[in-house]
């Protein structure tokens, strides 16, 4: 999953489409497909949960999984159809734009599985609102709402479920048709002066034992990649 | 306007006014005075028009106009007592205070003139709301009102349009009268640990070819600078 | 004071508590001792004022207190039982958690008298607010409620006086029962990034002749710090 996703930004990056976006195909945003089973600790307790949780996915993996994110040279829009857990959720401070609907959640329950946030989240959350928020979400694993991860900062805009697709993909199609190298240069000109402590803090969460495992899957859906041309087509 | 803007910058900074106020003298705090003219591309294209929006105003003065915000030594607010638009609000993120009538609106319609945005915006908003936020005004041309810039943190507070001058008139005056050293050097402690980086980020923007035009210019009234001293007079 | 809260922490750094919390044991979190004699400017004017002050605490004693807080390994948390006033709302950036009654004001009136802001507020609270919003605390005096400062994500959340003991104490129990290590790795993650800043603006707090006074007592209550055991105890 960690690969397709990488190898669909690299495709985004190189082609002609102006901006990118990510969704779930069912009635999750990302479920996170093993998580649940990780609220059972081992024989071997936290250290051996983790260790468990690391063979699903490498470090090696994760780190270049998040670094696609970091240097995805143009818009890249998050659409959340539904409730979002793990990495999907830490990983949105590297989105340029996320919308989501009413019924979306927010959701990184490390801590209570033994483990610490990823995704550059320990430095992308404090940043977008505040430590004594940041600290809520990332080590007492609080559930946001949708209304209040806007408030916060970590969603753009919150539309109401029944009209979230047709409202959300004729904005994305209006959006596609802007200048493409405006839209890129202006993203490159904001994300520069970030590059370089978002790359340290990965090194950070990669040097750190307990590493989240590969929830990175639409339980109940698909995760798909979609990217908006200037010409409409999708 | 540039060079006329960083004299009298130069100017307060020396002489023993306590605090520096921009405002503008009509409708509009500052409406851009030949923006609409860039919506038509010319021939060349995105480039080219980028190339005629420089002749307006040199890459180098626009750098020494923002650099001037930057440096300056005492605190500096906006009275924002209208629609404003272009670098009249990415600058905003260099003042220490703004205040803004019910009336005001904040616009950077960069992208959609195939341009980039400046005045150190691509550092400083998304410090103050985070990038999911930031990117609706600096990518996607989103036009906030003052009650959404305030929540956003751009603004410091907004005031009924009928009660505005007053209002906040009166507050600078007794601002004014508070320690001159003391705000000066609580103003240099907070702005020291930005200089680098808005350093840095002005020199990228400089780097960028697509520089914005000369629109600080306030089409239906002149842009003031005023001085606030502590013994009352502006 | 301050050594008492030092070796406080220090101990608490040690032993096998999970987080770490501070709370006033009166009416007020922390009312400042002896601020309303510095509204009374000495003959020597601003500068004698502030030399006054410092004889409260040395500049040494100060940095070493704050450093305190910066180097904390573990979750920290303020229970804000009341009105703060001074050092103890400037160090609040450098806490983890921050639940406030709905009783409790902040507020850091120093460029009032004649002071610049310490605590790291230079960094931690345009970091969490903006440059428009922290100003108005830091340079200009404005008093927040406990509501508008948890909009500004100074503060986690905002209980009722009535039920705000019951519901803090059994919330933080709970959360003494998380994974200690998972925790503070999640802690250190994301505070390791920002102690270079932190340390700098310490630096730089020292450098500044305007040093505050020792105002981090409960003139009407003890301060009291406590910690959290996994096992239930305080």
């Amino acid at each position: 999953m960690y690969n397709d996703i990488i190898a669909a930004l690299e495709q985004a990056a190189k082609d002609d489409s102006v901006i990118t976006v990510f969704t779930g195909a069912g009635d999750f945003y990302c479920s996170g497909n093993d998580l649940s089973n990780f609220t059972k600790i081992p024989e071997g307790g936290v250290d051996e949960m983790a260790k468990q949780g690391g063979t699903c996915s490498g470090d090696h993996q994760l780190t270049e999984y998040v670094k696609a994110y970091i240097d995805f040279p143009k818009p890249l829009v998050a659409v959340v159809n539904g409730p979002a857990v793990g990495i999907s959720v830490t990983v949105l401070g590297l989105f340029d734009l996320v919308y989501a609907t009413d019924r979306a959640t927010f959701h990184t329950p490390f801590s209570q599985l033994g483990q610490s946030a990823e995704g550059c989240s320990s430095y992308t959350f404090p940043k977008i609102m505040g430590n004594a928020k940041a600290s809520e979400m990332l080590l007492f694993n609080k559930k946001l709402t949708a209304a209040q991860a806007c408030e916060l900062g970590l969603v753009s805009e919150v539309f109401p479920d029944s009209s979230f697709q047709s409202e959300v993909w004729s904005r994305l199609k209006a959006y596609a048709k802007l200048p493409p190298n405006s839209l890129a240069l202006s993203k490159q000109l904001i994300r520069s002066m970030e590059k370089d402590r978002q790359g340290q803090t990965l090194r950070q969460d990669s040097a750190s034992t307990n590493q989240h495992p590969s929830d990175h899957q639409s339980a109940r859906g698909e995760f798909k990649v979609s990217r908006c041309f200037s010409r409409g087509q999708m």
